[in-house]
């Protein structure tokens, strides 16, 4: 299914009128505050969300998975999907591939069906975690930091094999995220859990092209419950700078311990040049992998004000961080869920380009809390939607996207092609 | 220290032009969107939330207090403090005594002067958390749960007591936070701790005038660190329902386990028409008592979603809660910390009144849970405070109530009046 | 596979020397510090602890799963597991059943094949977290609670159903784990979700036998991730309560939020007469569902010693519990797991029938936490192990069922009986 | 106070029969099983905890704190109960001192009294959490991170002062808890606090003696709760990596997130040999300073099990760290406190010593989890009071230090000598 931009400019001239005149009040207000309005919109219009390729089924728990209907069942259907919600927000251009499950049979074909949709290729994920069908040796107990080399050899491999099918499509970056770790005290010698890790990183980093980036993932547990070989971001940093200037931390929202000072950490890894990707969702208890913004919206403000204030340093040394969202959808349509997510990346986003950092540097200088609060409150509650809305007309996006998916009944006609009963491939 | 009325009338005419566009704009919206703007208005302008005497000074931790300058040090002063508060806001026309600190001497001259200031008096607190110099037994291992009868009677007495000085000034209602409980397993045997409280809590009960009402609040650890006798709201609703109608739980914010789902229970008590009052505060990792919605203000509005359902059923059984603001002032001025609070809970209310009820009802029962995230953001979204500030502006209040304050050097003319040294009676 | 009574003889006699010297050693000290010892022994040979049918195979994670060998591949070889469990330590005498997973086909040949096995059948449990394949319905957004009544009397007619199938094997008791919750905030109405559950359960409340009783589990999240209807024991205690006598609270180790104070949920339940049924298991983060005592086994001690002194209370109005282990054995042979699980309970339960409860009390009674610490910690260290030892011995069990199932090559056995791919019905 | 030998002595003789046949058993059992019992008494016997001299007299919280009676009330009163400590169990020689509370007049005089008790002087502790009286500047806002140049040299010039205090009394290392942070977002340039940090301990580094050790603490929150300078270890283990290598990474046991997995961040920073000190505690919910093994005493088994592979591990870089205990007593008596806390450190000391290294490392080597399990509750279950009783008895200490502190009367001994309201100095 493709999207016809005649539907998003039909849409679009119904709201016209509304969106307007929201949209030149909140501009004339921002004005008077001494915001370059074009400039906000120009950054909004720019940013660009990657979709992972396993977020456009459902997803499941231990305890079962639900399906919906009309899910991608191939690499083509997941590159047309991310196709529509590009169509849709024009802020999804790119999609992150997840191997074995996407390999590509042919890649130039794929290359060119994702140019097409104006997609391109994020970092790829390799995947140790789970065992496929025709491996030789099982990842119950590991992989990159296994106790037998021919394990962590082969997980090596996987690795390796990963960057050659990204290199196929001109992904730039690897994402590594080692599930291994122990479900009970004594299980695991943590000293040569983590020597074992660092060995096997640096075969994978020798093997990386010299334009890539390599991201390490933490987590503190699940899908093991005792202890995770990246358990935290000081672990990944050590790693990060054993490995080398291509090795970057990443960070994933739902990989943290109960109370996390997440935006602390990761304006600390933006000082030391090694924050490289993030993963965004949400979560209350755990990995619970939410919408983005639907549990925590102001942590995600949070965030965002160090990362703006990372990227917008003239002396920063960070390069530009690696954006996706990594969720999973349970209870919504997979598309509505990730519209939904995109949207709220860019609140968050929006709001932070809004602070008044000269006056924020300058209470905090002065150490007034009260007044830091207010400039930051000013920003969060500042209703910016409008400002979303006329960035992505003005790059030929649907004004209220999901209103616009429902209204075409986008998931009806993915059904009806696709089928009520598929199961996307990957989780 | 008085305000007079006029420093607020200058202070909104300065500002008049630029609200006065704020407010037409979304009224209009609002209108549009099918709401009642004046009802809203008139709800806003109707919502008064109890300061604690308590909260007007600088607070501290076990590692040391920085006090700031001009406190309150006595309960006139504390009188005026808030009368200060709901002159610039009109919203704090309350306040909340914690006895023995706050005993008044002539207790008439304390009503006359709090009508002077168009202050009520709220619940009382009782104090069995420390020891008073003048006490004859020590509360070092618990007050109404103690093993020892002597002392529970002492604490018993002391909660009859400050009844009837809650009588003499016009409150209609006894707050319990029982701090009791244990910092080792094995320490005390829960079950005679529960049986001792209840029957120190009956006697209390007993005494409580018919028209009063008894709020019990649960807190699950601190000051003791292993164990609580009331230390979740099942144990504070079992006490509740035991002792009869008079008696209520207390939620107060700060008193959970990291991640739980404080507005469900806010929703369950309402069902079971057992809440009794409500004590606001924000947090990120224990009962930190900070600044109202300056940590999870999204979280804040979940909860008044569910107040307000609750308290616009016309089928509830639960009576009006009783709100009270229960912070710690570490490191702002007490007073603009109590005014960001109060903006705070009034910006989760009016949200929680935007949201549209009959379609969330319609999306709940099609179990549609894009659509009722979107209609729950959709509130939370707007930028409300235009309304909050035309609201504050009919009933006289201050249209920028902390810019005023700064403007009008309130912090210095106290400390001119009071010292710079004082502290607060009380913590 | 059945284990001939002359392995164990062979085993016991192997170790009886060194076994004899230590139980001796250990007897005679406990009977000068006053105890019992076959009043003792004889308690710990008593206690029974069900083995759920689903923990007889490997588990998973969302992530995948890592199957063993050897796994039951139906009812039979389930209870055949279990027999083998109960043959080697006597304590595993009862399996519960999960429907519609283990729904069996001729019940009077199910009940002779337990028989033989000396194993008599738990609690049975009902399942409406899953769609099944022949389903009308589904249960993707909830079942007992559902906003559909069509769906709710599904749900109950199930429960309903496995009531009957428990009728026809001797169960005494019904398991009610209702996933049912949302993933976001404003998904469900809070109250009206409690009500469509109370009357569900008032439904099959009333189909259940006179004898039987209903157990009630709560959780805070998972598989949902923003709420649960039945999120904590208070929810779970006001349905008990308003259900009827026959209806209990089930308390599941891994079902609470961090930090939680178990031990005294359960002194409150007991206490009110509604602690119905008991899930072991150990956790670090969340349900992790470990071995029982593998990560915090003084917590389990402090458990106990609230069951045991609730248990021999004579006053107690709480019947005796029904006591099971709830785990999930991803990274161990499922049966090894499960045999440490039962003896990490019956050093909990021995180490609690220890504590000196006069001694302990009175020190209660001076509030001398230094000393009530001592009494406890003194239960807790003693190195109880040769008295469950020498209970398992009396009753015919192995004297060290772990090394017993390793020398006997068991799982090798089971492995060639039933092959190594097999995947147990159910998780 | 000072104890007679011949009090010990008589104690002993006392329970030596009881003993004598309780260690014979143990070491003879311990023997068989391939244990060298000399060399475990030897190195029992060697273990010495530093005392805090602020850990002397009781603590309290924010709400209030209930004194004891004959507590400390100078420099000389705490060193001659760390020497009655040490008198009775031998494993408490030496005391780390706060400045400025425990600045001593007269170095000389001091040090002699310390020699006299056998007592050693740890680490020094700066304090620049609180204001003093004398003190130009103020802390409220920070110290070392804080924005002002003259506040960061007033804390730098105060941590240079504490070294050399310690240098007189013959200490070799400065510890540096730094309770810098903010209570809201916003409030402070995580970066810029960062750096200000940094620069401001290079300048201490810079003062420290050659022979010297700086341990830099990390803590998530508390007294600010919203964020603190050195959050978690990995900032302490930048900060410590950028200084230099007398500077290491300091573990207390309390300051963590809720779920942490200590164990691990023991094992990575002794590999990389940057574990300078370790604060012992307990705790069930925050920092709550609880006797040490109170709560979770496996966590601290699997902590020393980290602890003693780390230091018996000959191609280590990690130099011995530095224990110390870091304890607050609300509820018992500070000494028999202590002296619960020492025995709590010992058992799990030797537990960890009893561990089979080779067996654990060849399941670890097979990923067999239940085999390591067991191996780990082998030597944790093990009853090793014996043990440590008799490595005391060997060298003049009481075999049961708490019954002989409470036979002799010696806190009505101290009450008599110093009364009973006294405040011991600093918290």
């Amino acid at each position: 299914m493709k999207l016809e931009k005649q539907f998003i400019e039909d849409h679009n001239k119904k709201l016209h009128n509304s969106h307007q005149s929201a949209f030149n009040f909140l501009a004339e207000r921002l004005t008077q505050e001494g915001h370059d309005v074009e400039r906000i919109l120009n950054k909004i219009a720019a940013l660009q969300i990657a979709i992972p390729s396993w977020a456009l089924g459902n997803g499941g728990t231990r305890f079962g998975r639900f399906s919906g209907g009309g899910e991608p069942r191939n690499l083509e259907e997941k590159i047309s999907d991310v196709g529509l919600l590009h169509a849709m927000n024009r802020s999804s251009g790119a999609i992150s591939l997840h191997i074995p499950w996407d390999i590509p049979k042919d890649a130039k074909a794929i290359k060119a069906l994702a140019a097409e949709h104006d997609i391109a290729f994020d970092a790829v994920n390799s995947n140790t975690f789970q065992d496929q069908p025709d491996q030789a040796l099982s990842y119950k107990y590991g992989s990159l930091s296994h106790s037998d080399k021919s394990i962590r050899k082969q997980a090596v491999d996987h690795n390796i094999e990963v960057i050659r099918h990204g290199e196929q499509l001109g992904s730039k970056a690897l994402t590594v995220w080692l599930a291994d770790g122990t479900c009970f005290p004594g299980q695991q010698n943590f000293r040569k859990a983590f020597q074992r890790t660092l060995e096997s990183l640096k075969e994978i980093y020798t093997a990386l092209p010299n334009d890539w980036q390599m991201f390490i993932e933490y987590k503190p547990y699940e899908p093991y419950f005792y202890s995770t070989v990246i358990q935290d971001w000081g672990t990944s940093h050590l790693l990060a700078t054993k490995l080398g200037k291509k090795a970057y931390c990443l960070v994933d929202l739902g990989h943290h311990l109960p109370n996390t000072n997440i935006e602390q950490i990761v304006a600390t890894l933006m000082m030391e040049g090694k924050l490289g990707g993030f993963h965004f969702n949400d979560s209350k208890y755990g990995d619970d992998d939410l919408t983005v913004g639907s549990i925590k919206p102001y942590q995600l403000f949070l965030i965002f004000n160090e990362l703006v204030y990372g990227m917008e340093d003239p002396a920063s040394i960070n390069p530009s961080p690696a954006w996706m969202i990594d969720a999973s959808h349970n209870v919504k349509d997979p598309l509505e869920d990730l519209l939904q997510s995109v949207e709220a990346i860019k609140l968050a986003y929006t709001q932070a380009l809004l602070v008044n950092k000269e006056e924020l540097e300058a209470a905090r200088e002065n150490n007034d809390a009260t007044q830091a609060q207010e400039i930051l409150q000013h920003a969060y509650r500042t209703d910016v939607r409008p400002l979303i809305a006329e960035a992505r007309r003005r790059i030929g996006a649907a004004l209220q996207p999901i209103t616009f998916f429902r209204n075409l009944n986008v998931r009806k006609q993915l059904i009806q092609e696709r089928g009520l009963k598929t199961v996307s491939t990957g989780l």
